[in-house]
């Protein structure tokens, strides 16, 4: 593209707000002139736009146009536009072309792209674009999807520079400079043996500043991050978090290199994988607001659903002390407030630790300094609360031994809120289960019917109804 | 390091188990090591370790130990070491330094983190810290710390590769090789006019891929996206992940190149910004498990203490209702169902909005689509939840017109759960208030008393009670 794309401090761009959002305007002038068929002005508009801007301008137009601007741009509407999609508003655009469009699409991208496009697809289209893809790209992406889904071998380009050991950088500009086929998109390059194992990287900004009869061996870093083909991407993107890499090998279980992650696909993750434990531990799925309703009622129904059976226990518990309320129905009225802030302690220590479990924060080595230190947060907490509420209510009701009932109760909770926030994900991580996705239920649960139990239980044994 | 670290697919790390985390023997065999005062056993376990697993060493390591870890390895820990350290752990052993140690550490790091070292310090050790600084490193200092905390200002770093446009391929390679000085961190060059303004960008492997002869501007990308100095460092991340940027350029108002930021600095946030939103929503303040305890009880007893206020407004609500509760006590049993599943279902839709205008994609544009979605999501999820707890209520209290009752109220609060959840976020991020930190008290206090209002306002009106 010709055009500079200034940025806000410097010029305002016409089509972003100073958030980097897309401003109304611009999307309603954009659609305005596809509904007017003058698709002139409407590509007028989105020639300047990145791709990713490209592919907002799609988010933020309702369902039933987009396949109208898909028609109106469709000159504009390349592979890059569609590697930088939501997955619900691309698979809304893909299932409307023929295979061999979305074979024309594929083989612009690099393989992980065109994996993350193809592999969504049912198993019949995916084969007839495969079938019009060339060979060379269709085995390439077949081999990519042999991986399993959210792994390394997904996420990795085969486009890369291996070069020998023995070559000196003079070799490796040579190479580099007569062979026009080879990517321009690498950021560093590897150095491997005779069975094609990686040995060493070297940054280009280390080729660039070393003599050309230096031997790559003698520049090159020997401490380096392989990955594991099959390795999780969850845990690729958190060693190039915790290493600060810009690429990283990617090795088969021979240990020979078989490809490469560059950080930019795995940016993306780190900020998925990161931003989708609020949303696990809500019980909302993925939580996209692209995401088809049907999808996200099924998604979300099953945890209310759950909610259900855990508020029925809490439930039941209140049914045993029926007789206590019914003689002092003032308890009916304060019962809710221990639960609720034992309920919103447990969330707070629940947050904290599966965030700390999914940054590898949390092992083994400091689980009983962790519990030992939420103990201390929920005394500190819980004696806070309890003097409010207890002096408060005492006061109110003109009755102290009510007040000692409730501060008493909320104690109890918020502790035992402390030690279900924080032994609750633990055992499910114990147990390899993913405690962003079920810990709430069972913190809730606890907490609710604990709360009840402690306060109806102690106002009856106290006697403060008769 | 002339250590090859291998990836656990090929050799077992001794330190790390195969999910990246330190074992709990290797930490202890160390900490023995310490205790026993055999330093050298101590040193030969840590020296083969990356900087960043120094770092989470001491993370690991309880508190009261972490200095006499320090000064059993304290060759091996160095500047890099601090960077890479949870804040919490650093400021603990930064305490323990004298000024001469940090502005020695601080010296060897780039500016970035230099300033993430110094600027936690009290404003007098600060001083001491930069007075003890050669001129040079001072100077960088001080005018990253006079930009605002968070912004790109003290992200950036000042060691960069600017060129005229005017110099020919050659002339950069010249350049590169015969100045010592110059970094080897960069992965991009930048082309910039006569008052210094960036006016284009090169990747290192177009240099290397092209004939020496032609000149810089005819490669370079002109397409680039500067980053101004005061921007926030969320918008960064979010600038870096949107259009996959490996470094940029950052500017001051007048647009001139005072800076540059890599992905590397990045990615941190990326991650930190994403993961905090959860912490946020809990009312869990920073939830960093290092963070002392007093701090975290600090942060949360505040949102414990805003709880319970809204807690007793449920309770009020409850309270006008003490006459129909005393006449069917079974009332104050199935009353948590109500308000607790809504509750949830609250809590699902204000997760997926808190994380779509985190991320942009919930703008403007799409805001009245992304209502009316939660709505149908709502009804959907609503009639679902209150045939369930209808008919399971009338069969169990063979009562059909409390199962009416309950389904009605449950249906009303998942719609009023539904509509909290997406405009209660929205609200607050339209007045520019962090919607994460306190959508939760709003939504959970409407849950609660529409809940209790919904269920006894219609048991009441309905007359099953009498």
């Amino acid at each position: 593209m010709s055009e500079t794309r200034l940025s806000s401090a410097e010029l305002p761009e016409p089509s972003l707000d100073e958030d980097d959002r897309m401003k109304p305007e611009f999307v309603s002038a954009v659609l305005g002139h596809v509904d007017d068929g003058d698709t002139e002005a409407a590509r007028a508009l989105v020639e300047p736009l990145h791709p990713a801007d490209i592919a907002d301008l799609f988010e933020l137009t309702p369902v039933e146009r987009r396949r109208a601007l898909a028609a109106a741009i469709s000159d504009l509407l390349d592979a890059d536009v569609f590697a930088e999609m939501n997955e619900h508003v691309r698979e809304g655009l893909i299932d409307a072309l023929d295979p061999a469009q979305v074979a024309e699409i594929a083989a612009e991208l690099d393989t992980d792209d065109a994996v993350a496009i193809i592999e969504d697809m049912e198993e019949e289209d995916q084969r007839a674009v495969l079938r019009a893809l060339d060979p060379d790209d269709r085995a390439a992406i077949e081999e990519a999807l042999s991986f399993p889904e959210e792994s390394a071998g997904r996420l990795m380009q085969r486009d890369l520079i291996a070069v020998p050991e023995h070559w000196t950088i003079g070799n490796v500009l040579d190479y580099l400079r007569s062979n026009e086929d080879l990517t321009t998109d690498f950021w560093e390059i590897f150095v491997v043996d005779a069975q094609h194992k990686p040995i060493g990287t070297c940054k280009l900004s280390w080729i660039l500043r070393t003599p050309v009869e230096i031997a790559v061996a003698d520049v090159m870093a020997r401490e380096q991050t392989l990955i594991p083909v099959d390795m999780d991407q969850e845990e690729v993107a958190l060693r190039f978090q915790k290493y600060a890499l810009i690429s990283a090998a990617v090795i088969d279980p021979l240990g020979r290199l078989v490809g490469m992650i560059t950080v930019d696909d795995v940016v993306h993750i780190i900020q998925e994988e990161a931003g989708e434990d609020i949303l696990k531990l809500s019980g909302a799925g993925d939580g996209d607001i692209n995401e088809p309703v049907l999808e996200s009622y099924k998604a979300r129904v099953r945890w209310l659903i759950a909610n259900l059976g855990t508020a029925l226990v809490a439930s039941s518990i209140i049914a045993i002390f029926e007789g206590t309320i019914a003689q002092m129905v003032a308890l009916a009225t304060l019962m809710p407030i221990v639960a609720g802030v034992g309920g919103n302690a447990g969330t707070q220590t629940m947050a904290v630790t599966v965030r700390a479990l999914a940054t590898n924060q949390l092992t083994q080595s400091n689980t009983w300094r962790t519990i030992s230190r939420e103990i201390r947060i929920a005394l500190l907490n819980g004696s806070t609360v309890a003097v409010v509420i207890g002096v408060g209510v005492a006061a109110v009701f003109a009755n102290p031994a009510l007040g000692m009932v409730i501060a008493a109760a909320m104690m109890t909770n918020i502790i035992i809120a402390g030690l279900a926030g924080v032994l609750v994900p633990l055992a499910l991580d114990r147990r390899d289960i993913d405690p962003a996705v079920s810990s709430s239920v069972f913190v809730t649960m606890t907490t609710d019917s604990m709360g009840f139990l402690a306060f109806l239980g102690l106002a009856t044994a106290s006697g403060i109804t008769g």
